[in-house]
């Protein structure tokens, strides 16, 4: 048994099938660390999505110390991101000061205690003139404001696009990217301009991951335009670089437990950066087990860093989504968009395996099984999918 | 001005970019037959949207007459097939027969008439042993039933796959195709299995179009599943070989006028075979109109031969989709899947336009204006577009 199809695309080093205009060569110090800052999609925690500009050094401590206790961290979750409203003003020195009523003891402070709890910290800014809640942005501050970041301790920027408009968005994100490795510290960039400029085709370039669509909320139709969208771009990602469809709504209370394990099933096929945006302080049983899942983690994190696509869409609602994983095995998400259950199929050869036996493990329900596959239709494997819900397995071929 | 990205594609000659295993060689007699018989997307009337296994040669009378009557004809509509349920059994020589109580005057009298009318003649048949109602199906009568169609004046065959679940679908068709290429008439091969078994590796050097997903159904759902589904193989369509995403709905009821504008645009955008599948004897003016726009036939019917595709999609239901044109100027339609007005946008860079003025023509409301997009954010074109809407546009470059 052999995988087709699927490996030559996963040994080219994609990055640079990107068409930017970057001139980044090949095997240059900028590639290897893109390489090292983001291997796998970056995994941990932003406020936004729960808390919007309720941020405070209370609420970063208590979300790091539940990372830690509710084995977030140990699952994987790693950077623990405030997103806007951190920031007030620019210092007469042009050094941007934290809010001091809700940061009384001040970022670097704040950062320590994160890295005290194994996690690494990251912040937000804009790459216009000011953040989309009208905070000071990074404009003509790229230098200071990496240089302030790096003195504190920061591992993690997530650079926004709003006051934007006139600027030229690869140039722009370059620029603070130049910034940063101005540095001292090893600083992951987040580009989030929303799919609006692009950033296929440049941003591999310059940041560990950019956003490809519009603001994610917490409803069952932005997950599924944001699955079509994301999907058309699969093959620019790859270790060091991902596409980022936003982050994770799962325990927000906008969705069913069956459409939160869809979220983070497809998420996960798709090699996405999995950013908690719950209140991890009190999570509820059911909705630790979805983001803890070690199965679907290891789908997301497999070293061989392909992001996963539609490989059949029957135009009905029922989807086969696929990622071929390194040890040769395929994840596969039977997905049902209808809302009420159907029998979902997938065949080997709609995954590029060769006919014969496979190890079939049920990712969410944790059952292994056995199936053969010997190319005839009624030789594929079915499974009833709930509305609205996945099948998620992973596919291990048998030697033979 | 020029075209950025998109020429390479359609100076590629894609049919020979499929992984089939076929043996045509380029320029070869089948490649150029191929081309030939649908140098652009078949367009015509299919019976089974509206009259499913209602059909009589009355029936297709009125159509062929209503065809003519209407204006559809003179507007590009050249087929005339009938779907499932006109055949009843073989005869002892293993002849298949019509049924003699709704096609009394005989199959070949009705090809005569309609061709008699100016238009062209199709039939419907099954791969397998029975057709998706029964029927005797076309498995192991593959010659027989070419000789058949030949003798009788068809100029089209829909090939369906019900009762084929063990049969290899590329070998079956291959076969179908073989037959109908030892007769002395040119017949158009619609491959309609469905999307199930990869069409779009192999069907281009067999038909010249294939569908790519489950069946159509009278609604919006319906059109966005298929839109999402079909436009993932937007590489392989070209002049001769066509993605099938199912037959127009335009007029059977289930949608609103707006949403039968968007289905027709996209279709056109996706350079889909346009079969109407509505009672054309007593169509609104409405309906007629949607149907005969000239201007979104001429889209469709492009000779560039690309299909078009999504080229923006922002997550929350807003999406662009372009097709370039072979006289430079390229097609969008400004898609908004959700309920009410949105402002939708478009940039010439998105288009693969460089800056610049160029002449934007709205296919629905037939406005002519003038554009200048200096690649500037706030220089992009925005128009309203209504929920569940489309603004179609035809974007020329002047030249300067």
């Amino acid at each position: 048994m052999k995988i087709n199809g699927w490996i030559a695309l996963a040994m080219t080093p994609v990055i640079w099938a990107c068409s930017g205009d970057g001139s980044t060569p090949e095997g240059s110090p900028a590639s290897e660390q893109a390489f090292v800052l983001a291997p796998a999609p970056p995994m941990g925690f932003n406020t936004w999505n729960r808390f919007a500009c309720d941020v405070s050094e209370e609420l970063v401590r208590g979300i790091a110390d539940a990372m830690v206790e509710s084995g977030m961290r140990d699952a994987g979750y790693e950077y623990l991101v405030i997103d806007d409203c951190w920031q007030v003003e620019r210092g007469p020195d042009g050094v941007i000061v934290a809010d001091p009523e809700r940061f009384p003891s001040g970022i670097e402070a704040l950062a320590d205690y994160v890295h005290g709890r194994g996690l690494k910290f990251g912040l937000y800014t804009d790459a216009g003139s000011k953040t989309c809640q009208g905070r000071p942005g990074s404009l003509d501050y790229e230098e200071v404001d990496a240089a302030t970041y790096a003195a504190w301790g920061v591992d993690y920027v997530k650079l926004d696009w709003c006051y934007a408009d006139t600027l030229n968005a690869p140039v722009q994100y370059r620029k603070f990217r130049e910034a940063l490795d101005g540095t001292d510290r090893d600083i992951v960039l987040s580009i989030c301009e929303w799919g609006r400029n692009l950033p296929w085709e440049w941003a591999p370039e310059v940041g560990q991951l950019w956003r490809t669509t519009g603001d994610i909320w917490d409803s069952w139709q932005s997950v599924l335009w944001i699955l079509e969208a994301n999907n058309r771009h699969h093959e620019v990602a790859g270790p060091g670089h991902w596409n980022d469809p936003d982050m994770l709504e799962v325990g927000n209370g906008g969705m069913t437990l069956e459409e939160y394990r869809s979220h983070f099933s497809l998420w996960a096929i798709m090699a996405a950066p999995l950013m908690a945006g719950n209140d991890l302080r009190e999570m509820t049983p059911e909705i630790r087990d979805i983001l803890t899942n070690a199965d679907v983690i290891a789908v997301d994190q497999d070293p061989l860093g392909v992001q996963g696509k539609v490989v059949l869409d029957r135009g009905y609602g029922f989807q086969v989504w696929a990622k071929p994983l390194a040890d040769g095995s395929v994840a596969v998400a039977l997905l049902n968009l209808r809302d009420s259950e159907i029998e979902g199929y997938v065949s080997w050869h709609l995954l590029g395996l060769d006919p014969g036996e496979a190890r079939v493990r049920d990712l969410w329900t944790g059952e292994e099984s056995s199936h053969t596959d010997d190319g005839s239709w009624d030789a594929r494997l079915r499974a009833p999918v709930p509305g609205h819900g996945v099948v998620m397995l992973r596919v291990t071929p048998v030697a033979g």
